[in-house]
């Protein structure tokens, strides 16, 4: 997606060779126009899939789902990283490594909300290590649901997880993929 | 709001008394379309506020505040509630009593995203004991920045949040605003 690099050219920061900071528009103020049209495309590669929820996790993924959920007229609902005493105690739930944060966390999605009819479209904003979509797919394996696939705003392509979650026979479609990025020698995509 | 008390009365499911759980429509899976009709009272209400920004917290703020977003066309910023490696240092921050998980944690948001020249409107879920509300309205203060005022999705006015916050010359508009709840008597709104 066109824009989107552009976006990422003109206000992406690279940080310590492999963070990009993209919250100006994506992940801390978020530019819903842009969002708006991520949902189109997602909606352009997805739209034919008979999607019928699309799930996300807190916080960052939360927004581009929830415009991508009003394009594909279907309930948004979110994978929750602590347990909290707002969440049902009858949940599915997977364990994530964060390499960004160096640390395990557990994911949770109340059973209720992720059926076996289901066909899920799961949406992030990252892809990198794979660690939290790896997650997210075992949250809807869980359920017995099916995976349509999963709609990334950046995927970082020179980082393991697009190609392991590829080779596991799921479409996964990025509108950004990084080929490499550099503090000075800036950012390229395939 | 009827139709946001009607899903409240037809949905909730009160516990211990003090908690409501909306979690099938507002805050774990979400309802687009009761999102757009609530950003559409948001623009009722505030429309002609002139609103830059919106400003919101994770997690299950997002949402709302991103369908506002679009409605208001307007960025929409979220307060972290945990210092990442994701975040600026130069922050504007604020220091939050959670009375639902009995610990107090740090709001917080880069001082890039809100500025003197912003007019926001503060979007939330809850409003109960007015912590994390009081805590958002810190980080508009720190910057210099305008409050138009706060748009809340549910009210529990049987806890002093709302009062306290208004009697500080805040507008405070929620959309359903409970009176009182018990989980035999059920829920009664003003």
């Amino acid at each position: 997606m066109q824009l989107m690099k552009e976006r990422i050219l003109r206000e992406g920061k690279v940080k310590n060779g492999s963070i990009l900071k993209v919250d100006s528009f994506l992940n801390q103020q978020m530019d819903i126009e842009l969002f708006e049209k991520m949902a189109d495309e997602f909606w352009r590669l997805f739209g034919d899939c008979n999607v019928t929820k699309i799930l996300t996790i807190e916080a960052s993924g939360i927004g581009i789902a929830c415009l991508a959920g009003q394009r594909f007229k279907c309930p948004v609902v979110f994978a929750k990283k602590n347990k909290t005493s707002n969440i049902s105690d009858d949940v599915f739930s997977s364990l994530v490594h964060s390499f960004t944060h160096g640390k395990e966390y557990e994911i949770m999605v109340s059973r209720e909300y992720l059926l076996p009819s289901d066909r899920v479209l799961i949406i992030d904003d990252f892809l990198a290590n794979g660690a939290a979509l790896n997650g997210l797919i075992d949250l809807v394996r869980s359920a017995g649901a099916y995976i349509v696939g999963a709609g990334i705003a950046i995927e970082k392509a020179f980082q393991p997880g697009g190609d392991i979650i590829r080779n596991q026979g799921i479409r996964v479609e990025s509108l950004a993929r990084i080929k490499s990025m550099d503090e000075n020698d800036g950012i390229e995509f395939y």
